[in-house]
This record gives C-alpha cells, structure tokens and sequence, in this order.
C-alpha cells in the first residue's frame, strides 16, 4: 500500500471534532471543506504559550528520499496522545513543485500521516498562492514603475534585486529577461524567478506575529537602487498595504488532523536549504497556546532547519525549545559509511558503524545550542537487530537517549519508547538551557564563519568577487545586524553535494549574498546551491491523475 | 459611501442557510469560510435544468469604468426575488490583476453586490490559482522534457506556442526570454505570460461538463512541433492526469450571497475581450438545475461576451437563452455620441441621440441570434428625465422593452420593472427560438468574417503575414472546426479603442492566431490587443490597505 492508500483508508473526522479536542469553538474556525479550518490568530495566548514544551524534530544529514523527520514528528505527537499527553503536532506546509518533481508528498508516511493528504500536498488552504500573488504584485509594481513617466522613483532597472516566484519546479524561469517588445511594452532586464518557499514573503510570513508587523516588515523588503544610488524599498512603491491585503487569510494556520484523528497544525515554511524552513512564529505560538507538548520540526538536516530554527526563529519570537529529536534511519549510516542508493536494503554494520561521524556531529551541533538531543532510530523492515545495536551502543557511549521509532507502520504506537523518552528528558530540562549560537549583533562575516566552522565543520569560509561586493552593498545599507540564513545543500554537512558522512578540511564557498531585510535576514549562497529547482527527467507528474470521482493516484 | 463600505455594513447570512434557500442541504457544501461554499457537481440535474429559463445580461460597448451589467445582473436576481420566483444569478470570477490595476473590483455595486465583496474580489476560493498552477506545471513540462537528455520528445523549442500565466498586470511578462544560463540551466528560447483569466486551463474549466472531458481536454493542448513536424500535445508529455488533479476544487462552483441574501454563484470567466469571458458550462447548469429564472452574463459588451456567449458556450454545451438583456448608461451613450470622459456628468440629450447608433448595432446584434433583447439603462445620479427619454423614444420606435435599473441605489426595489419585463418577455419565447450565427464546421475565414461582418460591423478582414502562416498550421493540424473566440478591444466594436460609436468602413486587422485545441477554439487577435494587461502609472494597489483587524481598505 502507497502511503496515498493509507491516506485513503483512513476514516478522518470533521474538523469541528478536532477542534473540539483543543477545546476550539466551532464558531472560531474557519473552514475549508470538512477536514481543514483556518485558525484565528486570537487564540493564541502568550501566558499559555510560555508553559507549552517546545519540541524540535530534526534529522541527519538525508538521502535523498528524506529521513522522515515529518513522519517521526506526528508519529511522536500520535506517542503523546496515546499517554494521554495534551500535545500538538506543528508542520510546515508542502510545496507543490516538489510534488511534481522527484519527492512526491511531504505529509509524513504510512500511519503517521496528515490529513487530508491530497490537499495539504497539492494545494490545501491557498497560502502559498497568496505569498505568490504578494511576491508577483511587487514585482510587477516594481517594473511598472522604471516604465512609468509620471510616477517613477528613478530606479536603475540594472539594480533591481526583487525577483518573481511561482511554486513550480521551473528550472527554464532561473534566469530571464523581461521587458522585451520595445518602449510601449517595459524596459528590458536581466531577473529570473525563485520557488515560492524561497519568496521573502514566506520568510516575512513565518516570523511575523501580527499584521502591523506583517506590513512593516513587507514594507522594508530591499528593491534596489536609485540612478543617484538611493535605495528603495517596498513602502517607497507604497505595495505593503495591497500585498499586506492579499496575505490577509495566508496569515492565520491550519488545523488538520492526524491519522489517528489527532489535532495538527500546518502553517509556511518549507525548504531550509533554499530558506528559513521552519514553520511560522504563529503556528508555533498558536500550537503552544492550545497543549502542554508542542512538537515542530526542521529540516533537512539539523545544520540547515534546526540551526536557522534556533538562531532566526527562537531569537526572533523568544521561543525555547528544551529537546531536540534527532531522527536518523539506518539506511542513510550506511549512505554515509559509503554505500550507494542501491545498496542501503543490504546488511551492513560495518557501513553503519562508518556513517556514524554524521550524526555525532549533528548531536554535537545541537549540543552547542545547550539542548538535550534524542536520537530517533525512523526503523525500515529491512532494518537488522545488529544495524540498531550499533546505535545502541554509540549512544550509550556518547550518553545520549535513543529510541527505535516504528511509526510507519505502528503510529502511536510505534512511538511510546520516544515519547517516554522525550518525556523523562523533559524533566531534567528548562526553557532557559538554550543559548543561540552567535548574537545578531556581529559582523556578518564574523556570523557566516561561526556557522560555516561551528556547525558544518568547515576550515574556512571563500567568498566570490561578487559575494564580496554584496557584502559591501550590506555593509552600506546599514543591514548588518541581521541574522544568517544560509543557503546550502542538504546533502552534505559541507557545500559540496558529494561529501557525505563528516567532510572535513574544506573551504565554504560563498557564490553571492541575497538581501531579506524584510524578514531580517541575509542569505549567503554557498556552493552551486539554486532556490529555483528543476524536474527530473521523468518527472512524478507524469504519474499522477485522477479519476471521473474525483480519487487522486499516484501522490506518494 | 464607497462599494466597500456598502458590502461590509451589510450583515451577511451563514452560507448554510443561503444553501437552504436553494434546498442544499449543508453536508453537500464544501465550506471556504463561514460565507463562502463549493458545490458537488452532483447537485446538477439536466432535467431540471432544461426547464428553467436563461436569462443573458450584456452591454453597449462600454467606457473604461463599465457599463455595470454584474450589478444589472445581480439587481435583476433581488427584483426577481423581490417578486418571490425562483431565481439565481450566475457571475464569472473577477480577475486579481485588474483590481490592484485600474477598476477595482467587479463584484457590482452599491446595493446590488456578492458578498464578501474582498474575498471574491481578491483572492476567493483559489479556483484562479490552481488554473495557474496547472498552466504554468505544464509549461515546466515542456521546457524540462527540452532540456531532458532520456525522455525527450524532439520538440522544436523555436515552435512551442505554450505561454505561462499570473493573475498580475505585469506587462514587463509579455515579452521575455527563459531558459538562459548555459547547458545545466535550460535551452533558451522566446515565451512570454499572459493573464490567468487568458490561459486556455481557464476556457477548458468553463467549458467543460465533468472530470473525464476535462482531462481529455487537457490532453489536446497544442504545445507546437517536433524538429519534424509532429504536433505535440500536452497528453504526449503525460502531463494532462496531473493538471487535473490540479483542478480538482477549482471545478466546482462557489456558492455566495448577495447584498439582500438571496444565492448567487460565481464560477470562472472574465475577460471576453482576451478570453470566453463568461462563467463555466457547470456554474450555468447548477444555477438552472437550482432555479427557475437563472441570469447570466457576458461582457464586456454584446460584441464581445455575447456573441463568444452564443456561438461558443451555448453550441458547446446545449445552452439556449430567451432573453438578451443589454445594459446601457447615459454616460456611455454621451461618451459614444462624442462627450470626453470629464463631460459625462453634464446634461446632454442631443450627445445622448448622437451616441444612440451603438446601442441600435448592439440591439441588432442580439436579434441575429433571434432572441429578444430588453434595454437596461444603469442608472445614475447625474441622469436627467430628459436623456432618459430619449432612450425610451428610441426604444419604442424600435419596439424593444426598456426599463431604468436604479439597482445601485435601491437594490432589488430598483430593478421591479426590469424583472417585469423580462418575465413578460419570456411568456412569449421559447428555448427553440435560438440559432447560432455561424457552423462550427465552416472554414475558419468564413467564421472570422462573419463575426467581423455581421457583429462589428467591418467592411472587410485583413490578416498580417504572420497570421496568413497561423491559419495554413489550423489547417495542417486539422483544426478547421473549431469555433472562433476573438480577442478585440472592449473600447469599440471595431479593433481600434478610439472609434466610438457605430463605426463603419473599418477593415478588422487580425495581427496572429492562436489555437486552444484543448478549450476547442481558435484564437484571431485582432488590431493591438494584449493578452496581458499593464498596471497604471498609479496602480490602485497603492491605495489598497489592511488594518491591525483585518479591514481592507481602497477596493473600490
């Protein structure tokens, strides 16, 4: 059975009975269909939120089909319900290109999934398509204007930085001209388009708390600059208010629900290679206002999503998290002990033994941040007694928690020794353990070093010619108090793909430094990282249909 | 009091309870909110629908802030009310680009308006966005499998006719060039964006009965040639099963209200002077399997919707409407008889007869199609008894009905007469009454002149050189059959903006022709028409705010 079969199987309840269960007045929700409801941000309540134990879902260095740290996350939350545990289970929402691509869904598998896994994968509640509307209306406003003869701020179209995004795997849109056809049409320039998750209004989305702060924050999204070398920003265009309008629903999270009928809330921010990857501030505060656990989760690895989760997203919102769940399978020790994608089914301890380096490191980087780690085994069935024993026995050495997680095929039940374990964890722990790994005030080399040689291990840190005249642009526009988002592979814990396991003596290359000053961040792009993907050359689309009732195959 | 104003001080009914107007019971409503719903294509009936009586709302040509044939058409649905019948009115989907453009909204006016004016206005129930995203997976299909070394169709990327969509006036889109970046990237080549309302996802959607011909539909999109010469279409990229999937929701009609809380439904659509421009086959026929008296529309003006109305939904789908209502204004027909765009408020019986033959062409445009058309003159404030007359003098020497329409004003109390006369008109007609004006099966020429002959009013059609080669790939594609779906200015019924009134002696120009295989029709473009419109120089998103609480501001 396909994981969209499981889906299918499963008999979900109306979205009133989920809310019920959060203690949510039916009147309070706003609802899409019978399985979905968008939330008021009115319920979220800081006094309540601040009790709420935040819990961080992370993962190893991936293969490429992903460790499953969306499926260890609500197969954990389904472990807390099962203990009768008041918890709540807090995602980033899918992004469709990807869909269509090489991954399928991204709603976790077999019986630790979310529902209605169709929608939430192909287009649930609209939010990514407003954060595209936003993103399109400023550019569009953008060019309009260096067109404009009565109403033109003199922009140097060579200078614009803004680009478009649609939420397509679209590698034809990376790099583009526009403005083609001569005077009546636009003025030509080089652009190209982003994937949607990577837009700044995602990011502007995920760490807003409000709509004041929304529109301030769309407002002071960096353009580009004046012919006399002025800079101008989004509020200088006067866009904030229409985009600000456009995000008016996007804004407040989704209440879903898990296979085992147990509340979920979905809510930004996919991507952390690309982007800050973590769910919204939002959806966190409004997961931590309605349960005492609250589990979230980022990804790929811990190097990209947990690491932008704790220095962005926790020194942004003043959240704290007191345990990071470090989800690891053996398939992917055995990739990183040197053992190709076809050969991860065969037994191997010896391999495993060699892919451990990867997640010491991980448990040292989420160390490093003063926070207990847990490791969660995500078990395979071709998975061996003797594979698991060698974590068994690297954790017992390193003195770390671990615990075999069969949600896949057990939901809840296959999490009670994790949840038993994040549990006892938990009350040896406190909000205020953690401490971020660098302060927003240093430099912005000084912050891209510290990540580049504390977390990913690298010697030292290059930058191009043209990364070194971004960062002077930073410099000059008085932005370098911003925090780091990096744009990296997931692949590897260094820059380059290739390495796998724990790459070492190698240099980060920093290729360019994009400007987020909206979101209140920089995005240095490190490698031959792209934030538009591509297709595969069969592509998942070709695969996927549906039929005259209206059942969907081929989503896995 | 602007048309915000109006619609947020109106205390709108649950969404259930217009569905019981209807006798929909609420399990088969899919919720979007407490005010708006989709609903299952189950609830059409045939038989039900060939017994209700279909009511067309048109216009004169219009001045560039419209005639007001959605508020004529909504007003007309509370007069019909008002006199307890059985009625409903069915709108199309306003486009997104235009409201942060020039005109604001297109959800009527004043008294006679859908609620919730901004989220139908901004961004509904996602049916615009998941048609761009089917659109815009396909165009990624096509550039993938280009740049695809192992599944690779041959296209001739110079030949590729597929253009991508955004719901933005982004004119800087029209013209681009994709796919730079060498080898790894894509293979460059020319494209551009036209507006999503322009996409043919957005015909196939509103011409369409059920899922299966929806995705045999997408399966006949023309994309353009191998290197030799072998069509392609969007089923040879296997791309038509994931497109509708895309689709799924966007399909089914959106249940609202009206000011007076009576059912309205809004499904696809606008844009009939780029597109079809008038609502789905399925939103018709839902609305007539739901009441006795279902009103429609189709604009910009008679010309344009109309005829694309007649000739093409009503032959698709077995439509056959009793009664053409033609919306009129005062101001149009001063525009029409000379007066600027400043003169329109000062009283001017003789501009009023000057301006007079527009509307003759329009009346004798609907008596082509042997149906009855009945005048609605729009009213204003600024109109006096005495250019009201004039039209009533012109109106009975013609022996046509007419009656004042103060819908803005009054609502449903506003258009009693306008609902008096169409349901004495529709005593004395019969569904049979309708004929089309031209055979799908004749040549394509001998459509196109026809159309431009007979509707506009042109003395002769002249195709450019490029046009000439679009008519012979028809003919090579054996596309002969296909009905004609115009793209001409809304300004004029000739294809030039600037001559208003009856104008005669003009050739229509048509400058190239695209196919929509898939929608099932072709597209002639005719003078300097843009299948993506442009911001203004001050676009009215710079007036569009959102406070703290979530109330829009500046859509008018």
């Amino acid at each position: 059975m396909t994981d969209l079969d499981i889906a299918n199987a499963a008999q979900p309840l109306h979205i009133n009975d989920i809310a019920e269960k959060l203690h949510i007045k039916t009147e309070d929700l706003e609802h899409y269909g019978k399985y979905k409801a968008k939330l008021p941000l009115s319920l979220i309540d800081d006094k309540k939120a601040q009790k709420s134990k935040l819990i961080l879902v992370s993962a190893i260095s991936p293969t490429p089909a992903g460790e499953g740290k969306t499926t260890i996350s609500i197969g954990l939350n389904e472990g807390f319900r099962k203990l009768n545990k008041s918890s709540i289970v807090v995602l980033r929402e899918p992004s469709l290109g990807p869909v269509f691509g090489l991954k399928g869904g991204a709603t976790g598998g077999g019986k630790s999934q979310v529902l209605p896994m169709e929608d939430i994968n192909l287009y649930f509640t609209g939010d990514f398509s407003a954060i595209e509307k936003a993103n399109n209306l400023l550019a569009a406003m953008i060019d309009n204007n260096i067109q404009s003869k009565t109403n033109n701020l003199n922009i140097d179209a060579r200078t614009v930085k803004w680009k478009r995004v649609l939420d397509v795997n679209d590698r034809a849109l990376r790099q583009i001209i526009v403005g083609l056809g001569g005077t009546t049409m636009s003025v030509p320039r080089e652009t190209g388009f982003d994937i949607t998750a990577a837009s700044e209004i995602m990011a502007i989305l995920c760490l807003t708390d409000n709509l004041s702060d929304l529109k301030a924050r769309l407002g002071r999204i960096f353009i580009g600059f004046t012919h006399d070398k002025t800079p101008i920003y989004a509020k200088d265009l006067k866009a904030n208010g229409a985009m600000a309008a456009l995000l008016k629903d996007a804004v407040k999270p989704n209440l879903v629900q898990t296979i085992e009928g147990n509340p979920a809330i979905i809510h930004g921010g996919p991507f952390a290679n690309i982007a800050q990857g973590t769910n919204s501030v939002i959806a966190t505060k409004m997961g931590m206002s309605l349960a005492d656990y609250t589990i979230t989760e980022a990804g790929f690895g811990f190097d990209l999503g947990g690491e932008k989760f704790l220095n962005i997203k926790c020194q942004s919102a003043g959240l704290k998290p007191e345990v990071i769940v470090l989800t690891a399978t053996i398939r992917a020790l055995k990739y990183h002990g040197g053992k190709s994608l076809e050969e991860l089914n065969i037994p191997d301890t010896d391999a495993v033994k060699k892919g451990l380096p990867n997640l010491e490191k991980h448990i040292e980087n989420a160390q490093k941040f003063n926070i207990k780690p847990i490791i969660a085994i995500n078990q395979f069935t071709a998975d061996t007694d003797e594979e698991i024993q060698v974590i068994r026995d690297f954790a017992q050495q390193s003195g770390i928690k671990v615990a075999i997680a069969n949600v896949w095929a057990k939901g809840g039940n296959g999490a009670l020794e994790l949840a038993q374990d994040v549990i006892e964890t938990l009350e040896t722990t406190s909000k205020d353990d953690f401490s971020a790994l660098y302060k927003w005030e240093q430099p912005i080399e000084d912050k891209i070093e510290t990540i580049a040689k504390t977390i990913y291990g690298a010697s030292a840190v290059e930058y191009t010619a043209k990364a070194k005249v971004d960062l002077k642009r930073i410099q000059k526009l008085g932005l370098n108090h911003l925090p780091i988002c990096m744009a990296k592979t997931q692949k590897s814990l260094s820059d380059d793909a290739a390495l796998r396991g724990k790459p070492e003596n190698f240099s980060l290359s920093i290729r360019e430094i994009e400007i987020a000053s909206g979101a209140g961040f920089i995005i240095p792009i490190s490698g031959n990282m792209m934030r538009m993907p591509g297709l595969s050359a069969h592509p998942a689309a070709e695969q996927i249909d549906i039929d005259d009732k209206g059942h969907i195959t081929g989503l896995f």
